[in-house]
């Protein structure tokens, strides 16, 4: 496989894609309030950052409603936090707000810039 | 609407996920030989993040075959690096290699951890 270009090295990164929720409000209200914090007490998280996509150029609602880019050193690092309470305290959190659907990707990432 | 919550500021994050191609090597050999080269001399371009997802706990193939994360300082940032020459060449490359499509999402992001 033809390698990840990249600057520094490779860290482990997940990317968490929620479909638009039924009411915006409450969905914000709760992923900034309980879960980002919540998220943010994982061991071994380096780096998340949780982006709002606004309108395509034809004005039409975007894929998703919420983007959550988090990196950790490595895999290893990802599955251990994910175990300890902190992690699955968040991942339980998911059905208290995520309930029109959540896409989680992870996989080594590299970067360009 | 509640504001994201942030350790730093707010910058504009663009989002690129692509589509499972029907070639992987030669997608792969593409983005990161001419197509990755490319988007990083975008003007304006302050972060820029690639990640290739493994499959899912299941074993399942992703939705997204890559993910780029790019980082601007603003919105007007993004839309002038986009009108310069090198931005017009990133996009019209898309073209070359994405043909099983593209999904670009753009919005403020901030960084909790």
């Amino acid at each position: 496989m033809v390698p990840i270009p990249r600057r520094g090295g490779l860290v482990f990164q997940v990317t968490v894609l929620y479909n638009q929720p039924e009411d915006p409000a409450s969905f914000d209200e709760h992923y900034d309030g309980v879960h980002a914090p919540l998220a943010a007490t994982i061991p071994g998280l380096e780096r998340y950052t949780v982006s709002r996509p606004g309108p395509g150029p034809d004005g039409s609602k975007p894929p998703y409603h919420l983007v959550a880019v988090m990196e950790y050193e490595s895999e290893a690092a990802y599955g251990a936090g994910m175990s300890t309470p902190e992690g699955r305290a968040t991942r339980a959190d998911l059905a208290n707000f995520a309930t029109a659907g959540v896409t989680v990707m992870a996989g080594p990432a590299g970067s360009v810039v």
